[in-house]
């Protein structure tokens, strides 16, 4: 009997607004559930850039954690990102949502000049030396551009995102729902999921041709 | 063409020990969805019970809304239950998680005893009077037991928990992953999802079988 693989899947705090994209981190778990392989949740431990009240869409006067935030999906197993060790899995999938790009990564607000969370930058930096798999959905694919440069991406259609993300030396090429774009010398897959106007159903069938593609290269 | 077919989804927060759980929460909508329904989410415009850290399972200091955390699952689309009107659906569905029974109800800490928060207690009587379906996971058929006395259902095999049902004046079948108690009269069905040990593909399958149970009998 063959070991399952293992995925490793980095969220970003809890809720589409500044967290982690629900619909998207708990498509990719099943996908990788119902793929045949296992998952480990992982998120760095640092205060979240700030909270939304996701009803309003008010920034709150409240401060969160995106570990402990990100535990909510993940049912309290959920690690920190400085645990994260390339050699234990077979490959990395990074969800969307805009904690991609305000706690994982500062592109939601300086854009290509963006900073990158260390425990972020490692993860994904260590995963490419070992020529694994990375996957990434919806705004994700900034930080890959950001961290690996010269990448093959999407994000959708959107042309200013698709902007910013050239000005970090990365390619953008258009896509729809469901489809990814594979970077083979990267090994980097990445779908638009809520990029687009999307159902949920098309954010499931985003997430299931992502990781389907990341346990084909690994 | 006819128009598609409506369900409320009622949530209780954002996370299992505090709230909606949300593979469940999330699952139910694909479920819908997938099955070429629409969905509208509710919930109660009150206090949560606690906040629970879910990391560490802990109670912290702190106070969030039922409203605005289960707006996290559904990406801002979520009404107060108030606004809740059985003519407007076809159906209604209340995912589990402890926030169904620490927030729309009180089971949790006070068991057989406990009381209904207002808004939702008149949903579920509306609905029931309407005589359109009720579907309930996990936690969640303890809150339909105290509202609607003498129905049958399912939490999966917990002992006390069942007995604390029955005491209500409900009965209740063991059940595992997928299957659904129907009680065709009260047209409530009833799944136990995270009330056992489970994946989350058996989550998937759990609600998938509520919502096209749900759907046949409306």
């Amino acid at each position: 009997m063959t070991a399952k693989k293992r995925i490793a899947v980095v969220l970003s705090g809890c809720g589409v607004f500044d967290g982690a994209e629900i619909h998207e981190s708990v498509l990719t778990l099943l996908a990788i559930d119902q793929a045949g392989a296992n998952y480990q949740c992982f998120a760095p431990d640092v205060a979240q850039a700030h909270v939304i009240n996701h009803l309003t869409g008010d920034v709150a006067d409240e401060e969160r954690n995106v570990l402990v935030e990100s535990a909510r999906i993940a049912r309290g197993e959920v690690k920190n990102l400085t645990e994260y060790d390339a050699k234990d899995f077979d490959a990395i999938v990074f969800p969307g949502g805009f904690g991609a790009a305000k706690n994982l990564c500062t592109f939601a607000f300086k854009g290509p000049e963006c900073e990158v969370e260390a425990s972020v930058e490692r993860a994904i930096v260590q995963t490419r030396e070992a020529c694994k798999p990375i996957g990434a959905l919806c705004i994700s694919p900034a930080l890959m551009a950001k961290v690996l440069g010269a990448v093959e991406v999407t994000i959708g259609n959107d042309s200013d995102t698709a902007a910013g993300i050239e000005k970090m030396g990365a390619t953008h090429k258009d896509t729809s729902h469901g489809e990814v774009i594979v970077d083979e010398s990267a090994k980097l897959i990445t779908t638009p999921c809520y990029m687009l106007d999307a159902t949920i159903s098309q954010i499931a069938s985003g997430a299931t041709a992502v990781v389907k593609k990341v346990l084909e290269l690994s």
